[in-house]
């Protein structure tokens, strides 16, 4: 496609069809409409089904055909043998947005009909996304086409990350995973087989979507090269991109071509022309959003740490993975020095990282933080604050989300526990306070951003 | 120290004093005092301080010459000024085993009053664990002296995992994590200074304790070099040690010091060291227990996963992954092929990873593990099940336990979500099934497991 999609209304439809709605509750048709009529969407939903007339109490309709007033978007979740048909009839009634959940495409042979479905899709000017896969989630206008029942799988609050993902099951394994950890996303889209709308699409649609400041990607293989190289170097330079490539390796390929029928290609290839396009590339899946979340902070105006923690093995590991990871341990100013060794007990040592102690209480947080704060020779601070001690109290968190608020200097928190630790650090995380449990990965993401910003920073 | 020494009484005692017991919730003596009155530990409890008559329903002695009977152990949490005094009268009253909680020694340049603990010990012939550490927690005998309360830091169930850790507080949030996981531990040390007992010392220990099956460790220094390499050597024969050394640094070696006397040294003299004496070692701290538990899993034949999934995306990452750490793809015996063949419908493709597809429940789950446990071609088993489906019920985790008992294959899930996820992941953990929640982590802990059991599994 080398025209620019709209996708505006793909995304924010005022009227929905569900083409294959069910009144079984283990269908997919019947997860999808009931996620749009519980979930919030304000906008009009239409059930199609010729063989039932109300479907959780909403009035359905033989075929979209029927419907009587404008549709914005259908959601296809028939059998594999009706999907051309509803797709004509969806042609047929003006609409210009798809999505089609149905497998049974070119990732197990049937090319033909993937073909057919590109041609219908040419014919009426559609845009389509899918086939073969989950759709799409917008927590502002409150579309949902995952089909995963609510309780299985938490929705994330609306945010700032976009995540697309050409494997239905992961992206929304990794919305579930977000919506836990309290990270908020302005737009989640499975892509599946990319038959119309593929991933350089989406990239075009969130360079311009005023929500999305961070884009995350899970992808098998790219349809145009060259095209995706283009845009993504565009892209990089106003908004990161954060990516993770599948099928890295022969087993690897095999299996996607089988998931998506996506061609992973020669790995290295990809992995070269994601270094040019400035795409930075992660190898675990939990760092997708471990990076993603470090670009909401403001960028740094160098590679400075301080490091705050009341415990001292703690602080041990992270100025190690600073260095390691390219990261520098800030000098403080020699005022700073001086309004510590006012402020801090004797056993408090003035050095980077600053061991607060076990008997640190968050007054003494407070003092050290204002003070890094203010040093012009700190760029970047990392509090790690185990949270298990008898003397820090919850008080901790407003403070931290309260100089975090203020968007002068990148803040983030790594701490280590259980359920305790746990409550606090969604606490900090809500608070747009971005969180690790290990120095190793809160490092890697923080020298990614300063690289970042070096590199895109001065625009 | 050149004999081993017996630190069974100390672990486990059918005595206690805890001086510098208090009667104020904030401070480090009553917390302990509380956690051993309240936690379980079924021997005596003295508390000793010469200025309360009664702490927490007990009645408290001046000094612990005034106690009565016997006393197998002594936690020492005085102020500093006063724990050669105390430690002095533990050894006029025949105490051996003693615990220093309190700080102020080498690690903030005292190097005199460091001697001087080290000289008592040596005339009574006192093992003495700190000073200023944690302790020690032992779930069999209920011994605790981590002083967090429980409401804050969790403390693991009973297991076959021991940690010893230089840092307290590193420690402590490791068991919190632990506990919050559901992993189990046979013991958990912080020896802080390690003034008279030392990470060897406890290395011979763990050796001869029964109950210790995996060795995890976090160290910043070693006191005797060529010792601790020899006993290391001996030790890794029999039972895996995984390590984090941290200090790897110029600004980590700093830190260090400061924190717990340690002389980090030279890192790549370290590495080289471990890698000599077969111990693992990780570069996050995650990873110390992520990598200790996949070693509960009996020990693989050969490299050869299956993989068994129902999400195609990470059937993939994790092909990729097992690769790219040195395991192979199984190729499954003829017979197993036409069983599954027989078993699965036609939009299953009998291929590794075998892609059960989104619609698969737990019956299929069942089909699939049977063949590939039954299949002499695969080694290793990984199970990653995407929880979040309609189709899948939590019946999968009962199957996935049972078959994990059998203890012929080593099986390991990842599984990646929200909070429907992660209980069903705290169910197989509890059933002994080790749990990941990344393909990159998981195959890198099997690799080490592989690895293992191809140096030492053979005996």
């Amino acid at each position: 496609m080398l025209m620019m999609r709209d996708l505006k209304k793909m995304f924010e439809p005022e009227s929905i069809a569900v083409i294959g709605a069910s009144r079984e509750p283990n269908k997919i048709g019947h997860v999808i409409l009931k996620n749009l009529v519980e979930g919030g969407f304000s906008g009009q939903v239409y059930p199609v089904n010729p063989s039932a007339e109300i479907i959780l109490y909403q009035h359905a309709f033989a075929s979209v055909k029927d419907i009587p007033s404008q549709v914005d978007l259908a959601i296809i979740t028939t059998p594999q043998k009706a999907v051309l048909k509803v797709l004509e009839e969806c042609g047929e009634k003006g609409i210009k947005n798809i999505v089609i959940i149905t497998s049974g495409f070119a990732e197990v042979g049937n090319v033909e009909d993937e073909n057919k479905v590109r041609e219908i899709a040419k014919r009426y000017g559609m845009a389509i996304i899918g086939v073969n896969c989950m759709g799409f989630i917008n927590p502002y206008s409150r579309v949902d086409s995952v089909f995963n029942p609510v309780y299985k799988l938490g929705r994330p609050k609306a945010g700032e990350i976009a995540f697309i993902s050409q494997s239905g099951a992961i992206g929304a394994a990794v919305m579930d995973l977000a919506a836990k950890m309290g990270v908020g996303i302005s737009l989640f889209v499975s892509y599946g087989n990319a038959t119309v709308v593929d991933e350089t699409d989406l990239l075009e649609h969130l360079y311009q979507d005023k929500r999305t400041k961070v884009i995350a990607m899970y992808i098998e293989g790219v349809k145009d090269g060259r095209r995706f190289l283009e845009v993504a170097k565009k892209v990089t330079k106003k908004k990161p991109i954060i990516l993770i490539k599948a099928g890295k390796t022969e087993a690897g390929v095999k299996a996607a071509a089988s998931h998506t029928a996506a061609l992973a290609g020669d790995y290295s290839v990809y992995s070269a022309a994601f270094r040019q396009a400035g795409i930075i590339e992660v190898e675990s899946l939990t760092d997708l959003f471990d990076f993603s979340k470090i670009f909401l902070q403001p960028f740094p105006k160098g590679k400075r740490v301080g490091i705050i923690t009341n415990g001292g093995g703690i602080g041990v590991l992270t100025a190690d993975q600073v260095l390691l990871n390219g990261l520098e341990i800030a000098e403080y100013k020699l005022e700073t020095k001086i309004k510590l060794r006012e402020a801090m007990p004797m056993h408090v040592n003035i050095t980077n990282p600053l061991d607060l102690a076990g008997d640190a209480d968050a007054s003494r947080f407070r003092q050290a933080l204002e003070a890094l704060y203010a040093d012009e020779n700190v760029d970047i601070i990392i509090l790690t604050p185990l949270m298990q001690t008898v003397h820090l109290d919850p008080s901790i968190i407003d403070l931290i989300v309260s100089y975090s608020q203020k968007m002068e200097k990148p803040i983030s928190v790594i701490t280590i526990g259980g359920s305790y630790t746990e409550q606090n650090r969604a606490l900090l995380e809500n608070g747009g306070v971005p969180t690790y449990t290990s120095p190793y990965v809160a490092t890697k993401a923080i020298s990614k951003l300063a690289w970042y910003a070096g590199r895109y920073g001065k625009e």
